[in-house]
């Protein structure tokens, strides 16, 4: 299961969910033509007859895209369903594109759709790893210098401190692969700096912390660090992180409103954002969360990853690298090994 | 006690710690004067020979300052030291100023150091109001058409759902008599919309806040809601709340440290940054912290303020105008009356 033909002739393409998220299937199908054209390859999961219609209306990008295949789903799980209905929807998109992971068909499956049922597809289909109590999200967050991953970004509301100190793991494997940090840097997020600052599970979790095998742990952080790139890595709970990470996002939008307003309240603002509209571009392209395009699942047997819904082409398209990217790296091994060194008596 | 003078000749003073703080006692006595000169009465809490000296110092704004006076306290709480040594350190700036609370002598207490010995000197010799389970901080936070009150903002870090309930009631007061708002509309922190989400406090908040008497709920909001303005009080337990503060905060740094080197990084970016200067500053100005200088501590019987350890004059001089604002509102018997609503066996 899951498992890479022993002599790959190529690698096990990505299984798109072409249907879950806003602009769908047109963003999914825009996105992974692009994909493709670079030579990624794509199984584009969704309603056959519209998918084809889709790829038929971009004659130019379909004639240069390499290896695309569609995968009929008949059904897709909406924003106002329930997650627990990738129970019994076996149709639905996002449960056809888990399937093809399981069955070993697929490297990785990425949807732009209903993240609670995403995670659960995973969960039901994949399973977890050995050694993790619960899958988190893990988030690229832009900071001053780079990017911070902030992990748990919303998959569980209430925690236990083990768990955190498995997130720490889990986010530093993943600084490891995929910023190219040799020893990431680890916070806790907290309200104060000091050991014993912060809420009953921040402290118990700062206790853990502080004696985790392969994690190089930093102390606590607090909310202004996220930004400053004080850490490579921040653990908080999936409730603070999620929170955290919608007011990142939410910050950035008003405050760029906030200058886009100002540059247009004079003459002289006006003549000078002319001017000034290039620099501020790159400042924002920077902080656009289309940059990864989706949020890694960590500690499911498999790679599943979960993007905005109101994701787009390039977003889309971003989202099949970073999916590459983390398979190559052998991410999900990589956690594996990390978690065993928590737990000696895991080990064989 | 804390009772004015039956028939006050002036407004009682307020006391200012001037000892607590990075910049103190010259940013203290320099905004105390600002704020003396413009007709504040205050109270200059601190080593005296220092604060006499300070004030010396500054022979143009002490001419024109009218109703200043200096207490002395010969000893002060550090930041390294734990928020319960005022309960021995009775001769400490912050237990000094607040004792004139406590007394009558002054109208509330403005500090701008060690925020937990502020809120244990408030609790110990001011106690809590009739219906308040704990004080919470309540944080102005600048959003796209205005403010918003984030409560509680760091004084509580683990939270029961009634606490929340009672931050609800605060933040509506305090949204009335400082923002004006008739009819504040209240928001409780979650990870998504609907009833049901969030963390278990979060659910058994949002069952409590939906019948709530006096409370305009809106409902669950999300981190991005708080800057976007959504609703006028945002509710949240210490831990979120402070780690929202000090994020909004620090990303608010970074982003226009990023436009500033943007605007650095062409020869056409500095030109335009020349003629769009001005616009930015405003933007800046609105977003930052020392606007209105420090938060309440609401919910105790009496009137306490917390600033920024990093307060300057301004920030010091406009701390002084927040409390009086605050005093002068009556917000803490508007406190006490809506909590006496919330609970009527409490009626008399």
């Amino acid at each position: 299961m899951n498992a890479a033909d022993p002599t790959p002739a190529q690698p096990l393409p990505i299984a798109l969910d072409a249907m879950g998220g806003d602009r769908m299937p047109d963003a999914a199908v825009e996105g992974a033509l692009q994909a493709a054209a670079a030579g990624e390859r794509v199984l584009l999961v969704g309603d056959e007859p519209r998918l084809r219609a889709a790829v038929a209306a971009r004659p130019a990008l379909a004639a240069s895209a390499g290896d695309l295949t569609i995968v009929h789903a008949g059904d897709v799980i909406a924003m106002h369903d329930q997650a627990g209905d990738v129970r019994r929807r076996k149709d639905a998109s996002i449960v056809v594109a888990t399937r093809l992971v399981r069955e070993g068909a697929a490297a990785a499956v990425v949807s732009m759709g209903h993240s609670g049922a995403t995670m659960a597809a995973a969960l039901l289909l994949l399973g977890r790893l050995r050694g993790v109590d619960r899958p988190a999200i893990l988030a690229n967050i832009p900071t001053k210098n780079g990017f911070a991953a902030l992990i748990d970004a919303g998959a569980n509301a209430d925690c236990r401190a083990a768990w955190l100190q498995q997130f720490a793991v889990m986010g530093t494997v993943y600084a490891r692969a995929f910023y190219g940090r040799e020893e990431p840097t680890v916070g806790l997020m907290s309200i104060g700096e000091e050991e014993g600052k912060g809420n009953e599970l921040v402290v118990a979790a700062h206790a853990l912390l502080k004696d985790t095998a392969g994690v190089r742990f930093h102390g606590n952080v607090e909310g202004r660090d996220l930004l400053a790139g004080t850490t490579d890595v921040v653990v908080a709970d999936g409730f603070t992180g999620n929170v955290m990470l919608k007011l990142a996002e939410g910050e950035a939008k008003v405050l760029f409103g906030m200058v886009r307003d100002a540059l247009r309240s004079s003459w002289r603002a006006k003549l000078g954002g002319l001017l000034v509209r290039p620099a501020l571009r790159a400042v924002a392209d920077r902080l656009d969360p289309g940059t990864y395009g989706a949020q890694p699942l960590l500690g499911i047997d498999g790679y599943a990853f979960i993007g905005h819904g109101s994701a787009d082409a390039r977003a889309v398209r971003n989202a099949l690298g970073t999916a590459r990217r983390l398979v190559d790296a052998g991410v999900r091994d990589r956690i594996t090994e990390g978690l065993a060194a928590l737990v000696p008596s895991d080990r064989a």
